[in-house]
């Protein structure tokens, strides 16, 4: 009964409440949610964070389907995920994840794998732009 | 920064967007939610789940409290969870946890921990009505 409802890459704002209809099923007792926002401070940063750029390689939305599908298969859930690129203001969502399972054991699995993976395996990189004009590139794992 | 926002034990309606956005701080860079509704099936009911009456013992909602207090202070976090009682149908949530922290892991792991000693020791107990007309009580930890 696993499945992905969404694996979007885009440059639209994301909203949890799509993600979170998206995984909806009466046969699954356990919902996760997580989001990843910009936040307005950062210890490496010289000055306040204002701005993250995103820029994702074309390769990148194949490689979220198949984080998606993967996890989704691991654990028997139900997958919405999306990542947005482009200007991102403090605040923003930059990943939104939700995940449908059977049990609160692989829900949470499910939805931490997928975050992981992100980190680790998607080709998005982040520029971020601080207040004193400096302008830093961030790699995967920020 | 930890707090907690919401912590509340009622037979109304649980309704997720309202724990979302009890949490939201441009501080906090990620953000966690369970959910836990009722299922259609459980492998232990002689046949399919109707409905379960959720029962909580008057010191509940302290325990509740001290449940978020804990995570929150634990984890830096910021937390809001709810436990519905009464009679729940299929696919009614009657619990909703969102959370919010500087980073990944300690949402996760505040969100996580308070389930579990929501499962462990909130005194809630459920009573499964099942569609061939039997009933069974069933303990913490369900």
């Amino acid at each position: 009964m696993s499945a992905v409802r969404i694996a979007r890459i885009s440059e639209e704002p994301i909203r949890l409440a799509e993600h979170v209809d998206a995984i909806d099923d009466p046969r699954m007792g356990a919902e996760t949610s997580f989001v990843g926002r910009v936040r307005d401070h950062d210890p490496d940063a010289a000055g306040a964070v204002t701005a993250l750029e995103y820029t994702a390689h074309p390769d990148a939305q194949t490689a979220l389907s198949a984080i998606a599908a993967r996890a989704a298969e691991a654990h028997g859930a139900i997958v919405a995920v999306s990542h947005r690129i482009g200007r991102l203001e403090v605040g923003d969502a930059a990943v939104v994840i939700a995940v449908a399972a059977a049990h609160r054991g692989e829900a949470f699995a499910a939805c931490r794998d997928i975050i992981e993976d992100i980190k680790r395996e998607l080709p998005v990189w982040k520029r971020q732009l601080e207040a004193d004009g400096t302008a830093a590139w961030k790699g995967l794992g920020g």
